[in-house]
């Protein structure tokens, strides 16, 4: 069975990302990340995610500088209630520094280990929260690294197949495949409930809202 | 003063290069990688350099996968007294997939994160084991990839001063600077004293003849 490595957040895109790799024909390696995020909510989804595919997975622990940005140091605030309008605009505080690449490189590392073929990461640059990392443009120039800078050059290949997708479009695709949205996390907080106010619930429940359906987890 | 982050490795290329980044200015965070080698002599020469040159330093341990490398696996022997005009031809069985570009990735992360403008690595493309991630190719790859990635994008610049350098002028270079060779390993297995027989011994050997120098490991 051909193989893909998957990076897998918890979030509502990349548990969508695997189950259209799995569509696709792969067997999946899923990636989890433990970067010193506030909380651990994701990585348990994550994990569940993967337990809920039978994927194989491996939690990466990795000490990323904290201090850069409010996912990892609690002394910098979470933005909260900001317009739709406004997401996407900037670089918001949110932004962990060079996280894709990271994940990618290590993404990339298993790959070329496994012999898969494919790299599959959710990254989504229209409902999304501004980060450089998820745009088109970087991944192309990623990709172009990849191949040069490894033994499996063109052999490996980074899919985004989000990339150009409305957060609606994603949840609809993702429950026409199955997708157990009530597993996923996408908030910022790592509270009992999502906290509906930080930039990752409020494009969260635009996407639902859009869907015309009903968020599992509220 | 001004700030780089320079990848320590503990090997002469590593060393010299740090060495060159203070020589320029810079204030040095060195980042040294625990990524699962087959040994940790590396590490703690690398430790001995970032203190003996009072630079801060942080040991970053990291899951890579073990199986696909000789330098990460036991069972994978390490190719021994291959000519020299062959080392360098061909990828060896001791290329680590995607090391650069993780290291280069985690780099990136603490630059942005420390404000440095310089991350200083050591490759080099001539007197080298032929790992792609050594070639300017990918340099200049990952740095596009690197400003379209990043919130810091142009500000922040990869350094590869020895990147088109023989061994033994990359040594005359390094001892005009008080290098201290004698904290440097460069041998690919951790033995009390170096294999003589490995491709990174191979090297050295040479470089240290060219410079018409006693290595003083020897």
């Amino acid at each position: 069975m051909k193989k893909a490595v998957v990076l897998l957040s918890g979030g509502l895109d990349s548990a969508t990302t695997l189950y259209i790799a799995r569509k696709r024909g792969y067997s999946c390696f899923c990636l989890i990340f433990d970067y010193g995020q506030r909380h651990r909510k994701e990585i348990t989804s994550a994990r569940a995610l993967a337990k809920r595919t039978s994927s194989r997975y491996e939690i990466i622990k990795l000490r990323l500088p904290e201090e850069a940005s409010a996912l990892t140091s609690r002394r910098i605030p979470i933005p909260q209630k900001r317009s739709l309008k406004t997401i996407g605009k900037n670089i918001p505080p949110t932004y962990v520094p060079a996280r894709n690449i990271v994940f990618l490189g290590i993404a990339l590392s298993y790959a070329e280990s496994l012999g898969a073929k494919k790299i599959f990461i959710g990254a989504n640059a229209l409902d999304f929260s501004g980060y450089p990392d998820c745009r088109p443009r970087f991944f192309s120039a990623f990709s172009k690294a990849a191949r040069t800078g490894t033994k499996a050059g063109k052999s490996i290949r980074i899919e985004t197949p989000l990339l150009n997708k409305t957060k609606s479009s994603i949840i609809r695709a993702g429950t026409r495949l199955g997708v157990p949205y009530n597993l996923t996390w996408s908030c910022y907080r790592g509270k009992r409930k999502p906290c509906g106010t930080c930039d990752s619930c409020l494009l969260r429940e635009k996407g639902f809202a859009g869907a015309g359906m009903k968020d599992p987890l509220l």
